[in-house]
């Protein structure tokens, strides 16, 4: 860490932030300039977190503290040397050169529904089917999902496709019974701070498939990412699905297409995207999608449903599933483009 | 909800949106203008719901849905007709002209820290006493809180000085042991959007203070209300503490200062400020706390502590408590300003 | 325009504002809800600019006034009846299939740095040469551009290699010495909203680059357009190159990728994206660029230096020429993706 | 500066970054620490410039480039060891322990408009007069002002009353017509960064009132009042007029109150709000005053308008004249609780 004394900052308030830092038993490394001085902190690993600590943002003289290691490391790409993480749901590979296409109604609404969209994905070439059982819904007067039933859906359709599921968990006492369905389990943008979920999923060792928040930075991401790491899980699936800006005329929210490279330099973890909930209109999710794969995302999360103009949730954002087929031979070509080969079982 | 349709939406296209609003048992006004159409629909305020549940976003011709009546109920003005809400919290009256002082330290740290800081914002004036036991961190690597010891520590503040004590939580299952000390149990900003947290705390009918979330709009943070509303707990405090924008560079966040008179306009309830987490440095708490206070806030809550440099948490931020009477003093003046006057037992 | 009337709204409230509309001879059409009155205002085009002048938002017992049609009508989509516009530089054609990429430095810093990178794009397939002879910098203290000499560098690369060249202009002082020299005027990102400037550009006739300013909506970028189409010049491209965000660890800005599909759909103007302002950082560069061919956009420009590690200006953005050919086969692949074909001469 | 390499960062790479730093003329304190190495590089302040010119941030091995010192330094609090500036306009003194109420109309609609609107702000205690001649209008089809006619009614008002006139400059070429009424010129927040137009104000040596542009930093706000100080025109006012933040629903943009107190630790100059446009509606203009002078603000400038029904441009946004008087009244107590007086001849 760095503590950038203030242009005014005394002889006597440089030699007590010195002498604080090596209080706690770290190396104070002063370098006065023409204008100002510089004190470098440096400790092992584990004394940089005391030396945050030491409030010396607070102190007498300090113009400001920047902090230079990342505050993650399970997360970090440092961490695997550079090597990056492929995961195995259920014999699908995701990360590295493995590109996983997830796809299913945003929720679950029928035992109709349910089959006949996770058929068409399977058909299509998805490797995971998506659903939700338990919905997030900024009203308390909306929809709030099917629950247990439709868990048991999915794990209807999981028994007859084959295809691995994906569902949301929001409530940490429900942690159980999506245990019994989920091979992937998701925690939605609205909890990705809620860092109880985080520690039981990350106790429950199932592979989590994260998603960031509207307005976390990539650091915030991964410090979520490192909570679940932090209990001995090491499968978590990073998702970009759009922040808050001040462009709202158009869209919810704006896909940050960046965040991709981003983390993916940042952490060895598989970084995928969700262009449904970025997009919240059907003609922007190609689009996003095709640019999404070829800026070298490892995976979509992608609605699809039968008959959206129908559905309970978020029809306008759902592809048709009579397009589904052309759809996926899109994705495919843009995915080839970044290097990446679709993952089947 | 109004429709707008497209310029080059069609006949067909247009009737067929006008079925769909009748099929739901809601009227239609279509206006013909001279480059476009707008269809208004109207039903009753339960019928509004099912008309979003059409999907006419996606369907073919129209251009965008926008909703005219706002999605709260019981959280907005219009309920009370105007008359604003005033909470009483074991005598300490919030609200219409009564501006409430919370203050404490940030996170429970000692039985000396507790005990001694209950005393300087009791005698100052304050209305109510603040303490974390159980603290969201963005690391889990940091320090988590005392838990228990924590609150039994605050019981033991609330016995000595007599001041209701507010205090965070986080996890639904920490509810009972939370509910045996707090008067007001705080929801951080993080959990505003943790729709099973606000349900528990609407079904256990105690006052709760609801942190807008860092990317929250106010029509969210109302409907995050709304949820404990709607549980028959009508004892909800607003809080405003800053939000997340482009400047970052000598701050983390940027108070939102109109987000008090708005809200105030939208909501019956009493709206705070939190000039701490909003200011994140000592320097900037008074200015921040006399700005709000001015623009017509009902209360404040503030961070204080005996020896701000030892803190565990957020001791930057925190004012000293020898400055604490002297701040108190300032406050009053401007919430005068603004016609109201402090509470106190 | 939509005039929403609150819920308190009075009958004298609501007649009052239907005269005022009726008074600007446009016709009223009032809806009354359940809960509230709107108000449709319907003009013809001219009108509308005449209602949004009434004020109507100040009027007692008026909750909000919400346009319907869009401002900007020679930019819009449907003056060309979704007829997409295709501009020819040079012989250059951009927009619809065609595809052009423009690249070159950043700045015009020597003669043989400037020939040397034009031949370099040309080489490899560009369509244009883009270079700075006047630059906008944040700071007085900084390099401000060769500004003529600049300029007369330009006019030599575009004998020596044919290609038109991109430059930017700042001055509406400089328009007759840069239109000697410039096929494309830029009008940076700081300028789009410097409307006498865009007006000066517009009278000129000379096709211009309009670049997105940083915190812009697309509405607000399409009304900068207007400002230029409505001297007469139809010759607009639009030019997304990020935008602020919360979002500053890693990145200057956020490219909006988003922005490439719904101005498409908004209007019949080419939109092509600036990967290099975007990413502030190499390594970012190529990703960006296939994101966004995938993602429609009808161009890139891009910059590229012979040797970045010297470049006066923005020198770690810049791609290296060496690189440049392997560049280009990929983004042209991305391209193809989204169904358009490298423009050349 | 401070140059973070990446953990993975060479010997080697160290070294030629060390080499690069003393090439240059400066000196390089290498820091090792347990997982990094950080580089320290200190020059005078002349050669900090010369130090960000090159290019390390896309040297191989770096990891980020951190900048210490501020960018700005005749703008700085250093310069003036910690003095406030305060600027005399007419007698009229702004900064320090003296508030300026600016006020008048938006846009000057006509003689009557102007001259009785001038008279109500002056009998209210208002320190200055404002009205707009030249209007930048984000549409074209807008009221662009009177020009040289208000110019000339903007002498009249003055003449009558005796306050000293603000009004904004967009043109460059209109410099000289501006100067011969304007005591105060005005950048609009679209200008802040048209840095030819900053440097002819500055050439001028007319006192500037400067927005902050709607997405523009602190930083970037303060390197724009350095580009009218390094002609060496000290008389520069800054003003916060609301930013782009993701809050679009009730309201165009968000007050930064915090703004007043950084920006006055960061600079000597003075610091006023303009609290119409940031609120955008006139309810909130009144808490929104209180606020910013409560927070510490040097002045206020504010639209005030005889009849705001038929006002030709924000007319929702302006201060009835009735209502002035008191509204002056309560910013005066405000003002007076920051420790401030208001200005008068």
């Amino acid at each position: 860490m760095m503590i950038v004394m203030k242009e005014t900052a005394t002889d006597q308030e440089i030699a007590a932030v010195i002498e604080k830092i090596q209080g706690a038993g770290a190396l104070a490394h002063p370098i006065k300039g023409a204008r100002l001085t510089v004190i470098g902190a440096i400790g092992d690993v584990e004394q940089d977190v005391n030396i945050e600590g030491l409030g010396l943002e607070g102190q007498p003289g300090v113009d400001r503290v920047m902090p230079i290691l990342k505050p993650y490391k399970l997360a970090s790409a440092q961490i695997r040397h550079g090597e990056r993480t492929v995961l195995q749901i259920d014999g699908r590979k995701i990360g590295g050169e493995h590109f996983a296409l997830i796809a299913g109604p945003c929720t679950v609404e029928s035992r109709e529904q349910v089959l006949s969209t996770a058929e068409t994905v399977r058909d299509a070439g998805a490797a995971m089917f998506r659903g939700g059982a338990y919905k997030p819904r900024t009203s308390p007067y909306a929809f709030q999902g099917l629950g247990q039933e439709g868990l048991r859906l999915l794990a209807e359709a999981k028994e007859r496709t084959g295809l691995p599921v994906v569902t949301e968990l929001m409530d940490v006492r429900d942690l159980d019974v999506v245990l019994e369905v989920a091979d992937v389990i998701q925690i939605g943008a609205r909890n990705m701070a809620n860092f109880p979920l985080l520690a039981e999923i990350g106790r429950s060792g199932r592979p989590a498939l994260l998603k960031r928040g509207l307005s976390s930075t990539l650091d915030e991401l991964l410090m979520a990412a490192e909570y679940i790491l932090k209990e001995g899980n090491p499968n978590v699936i990073l998702c970009e699905r759009g922040i808050r800006t001040f462009e709202t005329d158009h869209r919810r929210v704006t896909l940050d297409v960046m965040a991709v490279p981003i983390l993916k330099e940042l952490s060895h973890l598989p970084v995928i995207v969700d262009p449904s909930h970025a997009a919240g209109r059907r003609d922007l999710v190609g689009p996003l999608s095709l640019a999404a794969a070829a800026a070298g995302a490892d995976g979509i999360i992608v609605e699809v449903h039968p008959n959206p103009d129908e559905a309970v949730c978020d029809g306008p954002q759902a592809l048709l599933a009579d397009d589904f087929a052309d759809y996926v031979v899109a994705v495919e070509r843009a995915a080839a483009l970044a290097g990446k080969a679709f993952s089947t079982a």
